[in-house]
């Protein structure tokens, strides 16, 4: 299968890789300089657990993909958020009207932009467990295991996803056909919608932010917000259940001690971050049903406030 | 006139201070170990801008205060907020049936808690303008000038009111009698719910936070918030002049490079804030008028929370 990498960052470096292993055509699209240089001179580093993988891959930028290109069977969507619609811009050149797209991103609020782009029978929505890290450009550490759901949004799109999964298991990404992609998609929004802005803004890990006594209650209250707007949209959040993934962050043995993406975004690197996908999307999403979620408003604004207060870039 | 100061921190040995140079009978009350030692020893240090005051006046922590002790006309409250009841407690020995009590606090819900304590015809409010700050136990730093607003909270105690009015304008403290009291009371709860919870939650100064884009937004809700339940108590506040008096403090000029007292006292001395005064006093009253107060409650959470974090004392 023919597949561009949109968003070559740690994870679409994990993902390019293991399908270009599996003897798929593979390009990465990415906006990083150095990342491009890097892995133009000297090929893409994997640095799995026990082994050391150097793979040729072609890698652009998005301003590169141009008229000669041909199209391609499947985009795989690793942007950040609010890079998605730039970069969807950029690679039209690259999408006919049998590509494929499969999002990968984290967050809210990308069917609408991809929509833009793409016919919705055409489009895959996924999360996936798996993780990846940059040891710096073209060099990916790429340790554990993890796995992928997938699903079409639209029942036309079920015969090529079928493909894909096929593809991406003889990939080893342990790909899981999906019966409701979207509520996984809102279940990893409510862990990242709490855990994300609050330890964020509190400048805590997530055991800290665990042991704290009132946070059943900002969980609870957030994952309120979160349901009452997944509601609305036609989905059945288990409320209880989310609240129980949230709380097993927590152990000091598993992800505890670590600290959100967002965190290491913005108070490590002055990054701004993809709250607007997150608690400001079911914001926004919330005033169009007329549902107040004030949490998630004034938690979308205490991170904007800080990303000025640290003038993110 | 025979005074207490309840609560002689900086601003209790200023009012205390002056009250003693105009020929009051002032004692001290306070529970800070080493400021009654330093007093014992050497005196109240009053540094004003132009020369310095040592006064010998008598210095008890509140459970010295026993039968023995005689009633005084006046206990001037100014505690830190979460100390009040438990000083009135201790104090009782000292208030006889005619004793009056003028309560100086910043915040909110201390008419409640002093009703305990005092018949309500006997509790006069007020609110202060005047800084004062300590080099060390025992040692004021008195710079500036200022007033002080103050009205009986019943119409039976006016004319007691006056007299104190009277006292006070000898001192030169620059007394005001006010017609709402109340009304100043949750003017400045306004600028405290506002500029000290966000300033510490944001860590910034007021300055810094008066540029942030959002800023206006924080305070029109924080404000609106204040002032629904102001309204249920029979206080109409004029939102749009808060938000002036607010926005007047962040000229650098003035007080914009300063941090508010929460920030010192919570994110550079580790110590337990007024919150539940200010902020989680309006969500506590709002919950029993039944009207949603979500950026106050959030708010005093979030400000819990990294007392916690801070294992603030």
């Amino acid at each position: 299968m023919k597949i561009a990498i949109a968003g070559a960052g740690a994870m679409g470096s994990r993902i390019g890789l293991m399908l270009h292993q599996a003897g798929n055509e593979v390009i990465l699209i990415d906006r990083w300089p150095d990342h491009i240089n890097a892995i133009r001179e000297k090929g893409l580093i994997g640095e799995f657990e026990d082994h050391e993988v150097i793979a040729h891959l072609p890698i652009y930028s998005p301003e590169e993909i141009v008229e000669d290109h041909a199209n391609v069977d499947l985009v795989v969507a690793l942007t950040k958020s609010m890079q998605l619609e730039a970069m969807f811009q950029d690679i039209q050149p690259i999408i006919g009207k049998s590509t494929f797209v499969f999002c990968l991103l984290n967050g809210l609020g990308h069917e609408e932009t991809l929509s833009k782009f793409v016919p919705k029978e055409n489009i895959i929505f996924g999360t996936t467990t798996w993780t990846a890290g940059l040891a710096g450009p073209g060099h990916a550490k790429l340790v554990g295991t993890g796995s992928i759901e997938m699903e079409n949004l639209d029942p036309k799109g079920k015969a090529f996803t079928l493909k894909v999964l096929e593809v991406f298991q003889k990939a080893k990404l342990n790909p899981i056909y999906s019966n409701n992609v979207r509520y996984s998609i809102w279940k990893k929004a409510c862990i990242n919608g709490t855990l994300n802005g609050l330890c964020t803004i509190l400048d805590c890990n997530i055991a800290e932010f665990g042991s704290l006594s009132v946070a059943r209650n900002f969980i609870e209250t957030i994952v309120g917000e979160f349901a009452a707007v997944a509601k609305a949209e036609g989905i059945e959040l288990n409320q209880a259940q989310v609240i129980q993934a949230i709380e097993a962050t927590y152990d000091v043995k598993t992800q505890g001690l670590h600290f959100p993406s967002m965190y290491q975004d913005l108070i490590r690197n002055h990054r701004k971050t993809e709250i607007d996908y997150i608690n400001g999307a079911v914001w926004q999403k919330g005033k169009n049903y007329q549902i107040d979620t004030p949490y998630c408003a004034f938690l979308t604004q205490l991170i904007h406030a800080k990303e000025e207060l640290l003038n993110a870039k």
